[in-house]
């Protein structure tokens, strides 16, 4: 089996004490983090190939020294990592800065995510011709190390947006091979497609639509089927799944009990007192809706005012794309959001809003176990794995708010409370229902939604992806 | 016959000399332009009731002296339009204003022209709660109109989106009735349908779909279904029928020969000289992109030297909007645009954009007339009548250049050039390709652009609504 992604599994460090002088420790990002427990910390039934970028002179350098892939400490006994096969591929900065910031985040991200003003962008001159070239070039990197390496009939796992033309360019080059791709993010429908440039959005949909393409719930699936149709033709009838994603509730468990999680939960207890906690946990990413989140909770405190002194905000939020101005802008916004509540209806004794950047994965945990309430109020999101995180996790039976535009929304819906995302007098409706649900209610819906969220895990997951892969070709 | 619309198809001024004391003049508006020459200065076979919104004091008070709507001189002998009732409502300001400018235009005629900056707009509050409400209110006050007005199984044409209630509210009452709806706009699809509130959402799409619905392009209908079957469920499949508007090209030429058209003309050519003109005519609105029409042309002369001094970009802008922050600022935007192809461009004996604010009907006209290319490229538009206007007043076979975004582009599509309102790179390949295409083919496509500019006019619109009132219910 292979599988394809832009970011690696891990990265490495250097580490004289570490067999060829580097060190594996995790990555960033979803796709690594469902993965890499089951493909290289696990070990695996059989060799695993993953293809990505190396993303620093040590990723190059331990690539180069053989170094193992599995973080230390991963696996019991066995440090060799022999059954994954890490390729990651050296490319010209330029060409790497122009496919990643360029094109997959400053163009397809914001698209999928419905989050252009059309008014103003994106406008596609020559500059964007130049970076969909890389693109190209580094999803052909990507499509030639796999033919190179694929054995004949091997399942290919293509992940996400920034590889929509390898399965295109490897189906061509290797047609013996049983391919997929999975997306990550929201699709966009056929409207919004139609925003790409003619060439662009054809190649892309022909590329996807020539194998079987995955998503994490069947609104995202539907759009894309939809776009395919408007810019293939009506009678082009594309392939696709729905596997949704869900955390690994053992994991979850380990990692709350954790130290650094029971520091946290004790420094929490502290800032919250015997007051109600609506937590969320989120980059700080247009999409996530922060501050339109603190417009509701200001809405609650003006609506009721019974719960002023009563209840505490605590947004734990993680730094994200710090270079582009748009992040720099938003993360403006969401600290302007949040002060402008704090000035409202601060006292001397209770600060209404606490905002923590820490970027501390065992305090996010940490603090949706200890939350009353979880906020998810994306305005949209592939799946969001906070929603299901919080009810795995939860020691207070939380009632969760969340967005219809989030995917996890569409297997929760029922046991979660709706939080619209741009309606905050709606928003603000459920946080009081929310807050004042009585304990069998709660306890009635954490049970359910601990429940669906565990339905579905990172091995469930891969399984719906190898299976779609093996399924008899139409 | 009934017919509901915001706007009336005439206003009234105080004028001693008329009966009654007021005089009507045309009302602005693509509704009232189309159906005002046939329903009330042309004479009906059958009465019409034409009920809209009073929008001035002069109205109120020529509504109650019995002014008559036919505008004077349009129809020989006869003044008396007594054939027309014209119902004036009378309505509270703040909820006239609220139903007008909060619901209609700041937030449907962004949200089918898909115009949100999600990231920071809309945000519904309790404003929008209220704003709802008059709109509602409105919705109603136009039904409860026309239900006391209507004789038994009459039809009723409900223009447009400023009445999206109205048809739901008013079959309640009367069933009997033979109701549609038509919608000027494009119409979103299902992603950005749940941009509105849940209930809003729920009503809107509940009310148009009690009654057959128009639009003028497949694309929108098919977009307004999808939303329908979002959001009332699957099974709901709601009936449209696709109506496109064209010009009366008797008309036209009638105005291209006036005195102020000839006067026009005579300008554009002492302007123009013995380059090739390129022309728009639009509002000075955002949808219409005429920002980054400026953009392209930047990018022709940039790639194409050799039409440096050769052409003149002429843009006829009518101010639109003008009290709302966000077409004051995209005013700005669209001149310092020009001004910065001007300064980048500009030589003693040439200006490349010369941009025309006097907004002046017979003068646009002229301008389509003088066209050598006419640029047409609205990041989304209903219609887009210019488009079917220039192929019928031109003079010397002018080449179109249309978005695909527009309406109209599907009726034109082939003979037309494509014009992407995104890539301008493209749209300077096509304005290169428009300006250097040989006579032979400007002719032959031009005369292709005129059989099917002309191929629907105002009076099969309008029978095209009264068939759909009138086909068997399901």
């Amino acid at each position: 089996m292979l599988v394809a992604s832009n970011r690696g599994p891990v990265r490495f460090v250097a580490d004289p004490d570490a067999p060829g002088g580097y060190r594996a420790v995790p990555a960033a990002g979803g796709v690594a983090s469902a993965l890499r427990p089951l493909l290289v910390d696990g070990g695996t039934a059989t060799p695993v190939t993953w293809v990505a970028v190396a993303a620093s002179d040590d990723d190059r350098a331990a690539t180069a020294a053989g170094a193992s892939p599995v973080v230390h400490g991963a696996r019991a006994g066995d440090d060799t990592g022999a059954d994954l096969d890490l390729v990651l591929l050296d490319l010209d900065p330029d060409v790497a800065r122009r496919h990643y910031d360029e094109v997959s985040n400053a163009v397809l991200w914001f698209l999928y995510h419905g989050m252009f003003d059309h008014v103003s962008a994106p406008t596609f001159d020559v500059d964007f011709t130049r970076a969909w070239a890389a693109y190209t070039e580094v999803n052909r990197a990507f499509a030639d190390a796999l033919a190179a390496r694929a054995a004949p009939d091997d399942v290919v796992l293509v992940q996400d947006y920034h590889l929509a033309l390898t399965p295109g360019l490897l189906r061509a080059a290797r047609p013996d091979l049983r391919i997929v791709h999975f997306t990550h993010t929201p699709f966009c429908g056929p409207n919004s497609i139609r925003t790409l440039p003619d060439a662009v959005a054809s190649e892309l949909l022909a590329s996807m639509a020539s194998v079987p393409c995955g998503f994490h719930t069947d609104r995202w699936a539907r759009s894309y089927a939809a776009s395919v149709r408007e810019v293939l033709g009506a009678d082009t009838e594309p392939v696709t799944f729905t596997a949704p994603l869900g955390p690994d509730p053992a994991a979850l468990a380990a990692l709350a009990a954790t130290p650094a999680a029971t520091a946290a939960t004790a420094e929490l207890d502290r800032l919250i007192g015997d007051r109600a906690a609506i937590v969320r946990v989120d980059r700080v990413e247009p999409s996530k809706n922060i501050a339109r989140g603190f417009v509701a909770y200001d809405r609650l405190l003006a609506d009721h005012p019974e719960w002023r002194e009563r209840v505490v905000f605590v947004a734990l939020l993680n730094a994200s794309r710090e270079t582009v101005p748009a992040y720099v802008r938003y993360a403006e916004e969401v600290a302007a959001a949040a002060a402008a509540v704090n000035a409202r209806w601060a006292t001397p004794t209770w600060q209404p809003v606490v905002v923590d950047t820490r970027d501390d994965y065992p305090r996010s945990i940490a603090g949706l176990a200890r939350a009353d309430v979880v906020m998810v109020n994306p305005i949209r999101d592939g799946l969001n794995l906070v929603a299901k995180e919080a009810p795995i996790v939860s020691t207070r039976d939380a009632v969760l708010c969340c967005s219809p535009e989030a995917g996890s929304y569409a297997e929760l819906a029922g046991a979660c409370l709706e939080f619209h995302p741009f309606d905050v007098a709606a928003g603000a409706t459920a946080l009081h229902a929310a807050l004042t649900m009585g304990p069998r209610e709660r306890a009635e819906r954490a049970a359910r939604l601990r429940s669906l969220a565990a339905a579905h895990s990172p091995q469930t997951w891969l399984d719906a992806q190898i299976a779609a892969a093996r399924a008899p070709r139409g």
